[in-house]
């Protein structure tokens, strides 16, 4: 178990502690559960109260409210990157040991590099390179020639399919599938034949995608999520779609075949967004909205059909008065016939 | 196979019997399809006029219905209830045998209780405890730590992660995934670094939960489902989120991180809640419907952003005639233009 | 690695050759990406002025763009069609050998024809039936009883449940789910209890169902998928819902329990179908619509509750205008008040 003094962790921090700085730190809390020996965080400025009735031992700060009364502080820059290091520090991930079980299967042309693990009812197939310390949890398929690089986390009953290329410290959650078939069909008469789907995903370095996350193999080329992106639960990726770097995609996202997402993006949980376009960078784009068309400047869109986020906000303000306003419409029309009757 | 008399029957579910009470029932069918030996039921009203026709012997009836002419009847409250213990005597679940199949991976230190099934190419790790007659199907892993309660079964492909806690009687579909890590980052500049997610899930009593379903673990401290809450397909619940007892959730809705829902709730298809907010007991929020602010008070909810189902409906209605709305009004400012130049 | 003449492939697709037909072609790529001795294809008018100057030695053409200036060219009535031929001929997807491997677990009174492929970590229990060719990849569950036809193909760590019947030339993409229990609960005071799903599911020939979808099984009866309909990735499909022939269902899409849809529709991206309603044939259902009630005559629908799309369109144009005709209305009311005052 880690242990650390107030001191010790400023360092580790590039923080500064205001009180006792040989106090020990043994573990980490929040605000309202910590005890003695805790540090803990001030997640939200609702929890400012709590600040004086805490137990822990001390409390990460911003500079700005280092004046607060309350237990000893460890004041910070960016106090949720000091929170995330203390995290790692006390209260480490779990990871399965290095070596290949005996029943994993791994094919003999298989490449591994060092501290490699590949757990219980893994699977990687011919020609699969998986660089220094890759972490293979029980029941992953690992198709024949994916490229997967040093430091990266799959978890358990993860597929990938052949020929995609994953980064390096990449996560892939449970159960997510990374490079299936994509959605293509040519059509003849009312049928639907399949285009075979020949080309690859690449994941670029620092990618952490969420737990069961589809994303199709290109019909041809590359479908591509750049470096730095980070994707959660249920969210869909089809063919050929390009995404750039550190882009954010909350759950249950839907993103349709070869669009272009920009980097520093934002899609909000359920939206979605038509095959064929391209959202620039910076934007972002409301929960549940749907953008069918290309977004070509940095802006906040909503709605479905997603427009200008300020003028969805007051057209939503009036939607719930459309029954009014018809009434007052009639009302209106009546009136102005009346005045039309008496000017005759 | 099954084979009880009516009055059997009747006694099992608290019922009465108009008609022969020795007759036999061999097993239960809809009421289009069922034949001799067969007993039905009345799913929906609409399907009032088969009950003449059906070839089943006997058919299941609330009280005031009792007079249909037809087959034998099983008079009781709750038909539903009565045909769920039909279908459970008549065509019980496949389950799979009790032991450890020699092709699973259960860890030394785990604890298993009497009469589990842990099938092949499934995975329980160290200081597991798994409570009498678990059933594990194949290719669930089960992580360090994990507690299952007695009478829980975990369909194939499931994956739980480490120190996730499963209550009694509890089902989950297969491929979801429990406790995999919230979606959560310090921003530091343009890039995203990782918060460790290091708390746990925890899942109630007589909970079920879909195929396909995401529950994330929380950051510090639980996410938790409350006890008899139904979850279906691909519903994806961020950390920390708490959710009550008693609670429904339909396939593909999505609770953002740390709201709280109530107990008795109804989350219809497709609904999305924002992160942060809690919605009251006994509240009904519609299909597709999403949710941005805090429900304090029971009450049926729809749109997005959602507002009170009625203000909702009565707006809809409006929505398809704004284009004539539209030229209404401009015909009025036409008008009004028209009589204020006589006023002059 | 495959290697044809022009005339070769022309013969192949039923096309013909502009230019030298003894012209070997050994792949095929993007029109951006070609080179010497590739076959391209033009995949959208906007790619057109590529034509002049692809590297490719052979491009695909419908008759109508013969005449433009570029390569040799492949004329043909359908070019996706020839299209995916080519990537058939010059791409070909992995498939693993036949055989039963040693890590796979195949239940003794399984049957097996011609061919089959059953790898490691797969599980196909008592009484299912495997036709020729049928591929099982990695950590796949196939339940009890469970039958699957000739030359079907089933991604890794797919879940079938019991007495599913899948048909011939299906592929089923990672991680799906087939057979799950369907949503459905007797009510009694405020606690759910389970009704047991003993149905079954029945999946067409020629059906092409994505990643992660998830098809639940039948209460009673069938769960059913018509030939030749493709469903995309993250697809819900409720208990007793049944789908005609050739529909498409693109991602994201749910349906709810008992509703039928009809042959050749389309449901776009995360559209939402209630449950116990129709869908006529032929029918287009836009992204994110949602719909609520039965649709009787064919037709293209949007919105949620999803009406007729020419109305819908109309309707959308106005919503930004919203706040801009109430002012304008405000206005009005103003103006008439004041003709009013002036009548009297």
């Amino acid at each position: 178990m880690a242990e650390k003094t107030l001191e010790e962790l400023a360092l580790l921090v590039g923080g500064r502690v205001i009180g006792d700085g040989s106090k020990l730190v043994t573990g980490v809390a929040t605000i309202e559960e910590a005890g003695p020996g805790d540090i803990t965080f001030l997640a939200s400025p609702k929890y400012t109260a709590f600040i004086k009735t805490t137990k822990a031992s001390a409390v990460i700060l911003p500079e700005e409210r280092a004046g607060i009364e309350g237990p000893d502080k460890l004041v910070v820059k960016n106090p949720y990157m000091a929170f995330a290091e203390m995290l790692n520090l006390f209260r480490p991930t779990f990871m399965p040991p290095a070596g290949v079980h005996p029943n994993a299967h791994v094919h003999e042309k298989a490449v591994l590099g060092k501290g490699v693990s590949v757990q219980p009812f893994a699977f990687v197939d011919e020609g699969a390179r998986l660089g220094d310390n890759v972490k293979i949890f029980p029941g992953v398929y690992v198709g024949r020639a994916v490229e997967i690089g040093d430091d990266t986390v799959i978890y358990s009953n993860v597929s990938i399919r052949e020929g995609s290329k994953i980064g390096k410290r990449v996560i892939i959650h449970c159960n997510s599938v990374i490079g299936s078939d994509g959605f293509g069909y040519a059509k003849e008469g009312a049928r639907y034949h399949k285009i075979p789907q020949t080309g690859i995903v690449r994941i670029g370095n620092d990618v952490e995608i969420g737990a069961s996350v589809t994303i199709d193999r290109a019909t041809v080329g590359e479908t591509s999520v750049g470096r730095g992106t980070k994707i959660d639960n249920l969210v869909q990726i089809a063919h050929n779609v390009k995404i750039g770097t550190d882009t954010v995609i909350v759950a249950q996202v839907g993103i349709s075949g070869s669009t272009k997402i920009g980097s520093r993006v934002t899609l909000a949980g359920q939206a979605g967004v038509v095959g064929h376009i391209e959202i620039a960078d910076d934007c972002i784009v409301g929960a549940q909205s749907g953008v069918h068309n290309d977004i070509k400047k940095k802006g906040v869109f909503s709605g479905s059909p997603a427009i200008a986020h300020n003028v969805w906000l007051r057209a939503q303000a009036v939607i719930s008065k459309l029954p009014e306003l018809k009434k007052r419409l009639e009302d209106l029309e009546r009136r102005i016939k009346e005045i039309e009757s008496l000017e005759q």
